[in-house]
């Protein structure tokens, strides 16, 4: 396996197959080489020790909390966050801890679309 | 102990008696206000059992180094995270983790921050 | 009364009953705690006196349209701003006021979000 | 011609005449002098030699792609930039050119925009 | 006098002429627009009635205080606030009001330049 | 050469020996992995055709104006920018064509540091 195939391989283990094939399909016409990038980034990621996969998501849930406009990017990972181990509780105390640093705002937007992951994926 | 003594007690834990007085020391002629707001919100944090604090200080590092201008808070969390024991290397992860969601200006600022916290930590 | 009931109180006279009936339903089953540290955080400013409700919403606007991402808070605070006795021509304005520094496109949403409240309103 | 004319037209030779006409009407009522701010703006920028129109809209989208939370005027400027002669491989390029410097979230959303507009702009 | 002039001095009145003067002074080699800019932008909200001087000032550093980077205009705009008969408790309690919608580090920003502004401003 | 000597080659030839050096050594002991990061990008911006290097930085130029909090990266591609062959009133522009969209703090930090450099860059 070459990296991009090995960065494709992790990247649906995290984020699942589905959604990683929505990446690829929503790319494959107007930008693939971007579609290549987050396969290396992945790929980078899965290389390196020092953090493992649910520290990984907790840090990516935090940082798309903190910038916000970053909706479908959250709903993405929140499940991403669950296929990797994380509970439902650590993802919402993820956003919790996340108040003090950055408001109301954009912890209760995070919150808002954590509730609509959760409900789907109880389906 | 009421609230405010418990958490002054765990931001004392966690950044450091220095910095933690040093937050006091700054704000009670001008907003003591605020000293007592950072109490309770340490206090808060330390009722609540989803994440331990390893994992609050990363969350902390990460919803800084993305907000951007705060080298003043990365300073005092940085030192925070090694109290907490994360590792140099962690720490340094961390940032490297939030590189492909927000960029590289953001983590080369945090990084350098974090070589001068490393330094005066290590004398 | 205690911090909680007052806070309460607080928030339903000025985002209105309905929409802080929403706040605690949309928050019950995810995250609870988050709707009792809103209720705080409007019992700490109603016991402050530096500033009134008006000059507190116009505050509250200025921060939400600087930060971006924030219609769904926008939707509640420029009724709430309405609520404490703000006028539409002042809504606007606060938005006019903020262009200089922060420029056209948040400014323009915030109208855009603003228009459709008045239209509600006034129906 | 005075400068609101002139910034007018410019405006309509930009972002094309539909989309000029619908930020006059949108605003008619709530806040007509945003219009007129826009043209003015539009005008200066046209009496200024140092880019040229493609150059500057080339500088929009990058600083709408950088500050999130500009779907709308994401979707009038990537039409503006074809309107100026930017090709769609161009436009893609620019959001491209960020990924270093903002992170992906961003700029899958502005692909994802572009996409949007450059399938209505070929019917 | 024409509306550079009126600016000027509504700029002057503002922010003092001190501080006027230094924005034209490091303007006038390398962007001697943009001082023409902010002229035109000072003439223009005085020249809009909905709101007061008290008024938009607050507006003013809230905007700021929320957007981050922005310490050199804080510093301008604090002296501007006490200028124009805002009180040193009410500058803070803008800080204060901000804290639920921003979080800790960019308040606290503000009230460390409030506190050395002060300071200033009292010898 | 492999991606990294190109990438290497193409960095001194943007921001200059001197500046990418400094790159190198400063992370070299805490996060080397980030200096070959930056060759990788610098590297695969070189291989793609649709956007010639003045184009590029003065795409990179915008993105850190809007951001806000990069100094240090709008010092070393301010410089940059002058390598590629972009006039000074170029680079001015570039800020001034930003100012409708992010307003004027951001402006005016960006135009002071081109005036640091462009004064250093003309001894």
């Amino acid at each position: 396996m070459n990296k991009f195939e090995r960065g494709l391989k992790i990247r649906e283990q995290i984020i699942g197959e589905k959604a990683s094939g929505s990446v690829t399909d929503s790319l494959k016409d107007i930008a693939p080489i971007l579609d290549k990038y987050t396969q290396v980034a992945f790929d980078e990621m899965s290389n390196r020790d020092a953090l493992n996969m649910q520290q990984r998501e907790m840090i990516t849930l935090t940082t798309l909390v903190t910038q916000g406009d970053t909706a479908s990017q959250l709903r993405v990972h929140i499940q991403g966050a669950l296929n990797v181990g994380l509970s439902q509780e650590e993802i919402v105390e993820i956003f919790i801890q996340c108040l003090p640093y950055v408001g109301f705002p954009k912890v209760l937007n995070a919150v808002s679309v954590a509730k609509e992951v959760f409900k789907q994926s109880s389906n």
